[in-house]
């Protein structure tokens, strides 16, 4: 599924009804006739966008495919959009069988703030170097405790992770953050974002991040970064379950 | 100026306060502090967007470039955004100085509809032939009575416009058709791009949009398509008056 988390509290669901969770199980359950739950491999919070979540739920009852997609599409809001469906055997398991989940954070970088855009990309407005952010972010590859990176409120067993790509390319006025790994700490993108600004505009050189790192201490890196740019872009799963290629041709993805 | 028209009723001031330029005048007003009554060189409908709208206004008073930029812009919705601003002769004129217009149509095409772009692009759920649409765009170009796409409403002196250029391209899941001419109808681009998606989805033969242009009869052409993908994408000027580039990096305009 694709969303614009702009308007809602996060995908979780929450007692107000406001996470996109909540939205998309009224939805199924009124296709289903019977209450249906969903799992995610990906949760995002309030303003933060997916491209591509993937949620798995059981149900007995049979419909047709297009139910299950154009069906749930007219129960949701313009802002909530089901790509495709397939049905997946017993072992599949939307969160515990996902291998690999990428992000992408996109962010204008001009003097002046976004109109069309705006909610949907970061912004900061004094000029950053992309070779040194690229330095820096080099030294986040691999297995490491991102604690440095991890919100207060971040309740993932163990803070070690697997950051398998960060890269950053540049479109016009815009800096793509491509990151990739196992699994990702509560606020840990935005986080890294901030702090490869901090190195970008000058304030501290690339040499800081690993410094950072090994510091494991949240309280030295940057403030958590907008959610305005976030996406959750992909989540990969073992080939066997011959799940769709995503939309990999969204325009926001160029 | 950059604008998401999702939420105005076109550019034009209106009583009730609802336009584009009913809010940028009353934000120069303000910065002014004498009433200020903006000109444009291309007007666009309810829902329609620019990446790049030129206004220009006359003022004795004397302001910082910054006030008349990022000023305007704390004033404005986050919907709108200036871009930039220069001082010009008395000579220019934004409407009567502008030598050519360009729009942007963003179309998705795929059998779901959009989320996180949802108002910003037009959709369509069939499959499209590009070659096709593009033989029949082809027919278009150049000097001619454009009264078959014309809406009713039209206020231009004369129907016959100069059609320069009118290209499509595709980029994964989206079309995007760019028409640059000296000047448009009222609904000319939407009206346009309908035609196009009749050739396209085989509902007519690319040599149609011969007959249909020669016929300069409205009721023949296929329906107003939606206004959620146009945007005013260009104005050019002469060089002479050495105004700044567009921002040509727009993620949208990739």
């Amino acid at each position: 599924m694709e969303y614009d988390g702009s308007h809602f509290c996060g995908w979780q669901s929450q007692p107000s009804g406001c996470g996109v969770q909540d939205i998309l199980e009224q939805a199924l359950t009124q296709i289903a006739c019977h209450p249906i739950r969903v799992i995610t491999a990906g949760r995002t919070d309030t303003g933060v966008h997916a491209f591509a979540q993937v949620v798995h739920f059981e149900t007995d009852v049979a419909r047709a495919d297009t139910a299950w997609v154009r069906g749930v599409n007219a129960l949701l809001p313009k802002s909530v959009s089901i790509q495709w469906m397939q049905l997946v055997p017993d072992e599949f398991h939307a969160r515990f069988s996902a291998m690999d989940r990428c992000y992408r954070y996109i962010l204008l970088n001009q003097p002046v703030r976004p109109a069309i855009l705006q909610g949907k990309v970061g912004w900061y407005h004094a000029p950053l170097d992309i070779v040194k952010m690229q330095e820096a972010a080099n030294m986040l590859i691999g297995e490491h405790n991102f604690s440095a990176f991890r919100a207060a409120e971040c309740q993932a067993k163990s803070p070690v992770k697997n950051l398998r790509k960060l890269e950053i390319t540049q479109h016009g006025n815009y800096f793509i953050f491509d990151l990739c790994a196992n699994a990702f700490l509560h606020h840990m993108v935005r986080n890294i974002v901030g702090s490869l600004i901090y190195v970008g505009n000058g304030k501290q050189v690339p040499s800081w991040m690993k410094v950072l790192l090994e510091s494991t201490d949240r309280k030295k890196a940057a403030p958590t970064f907008a959610p305005d740019g976030l996406y959750l872009a992909k989540i990969a799963y073992d080939p066997k379950f011959q799940l769709p290629e995503f939309a990999n041709s969204h325009l926001l993805l160029a």
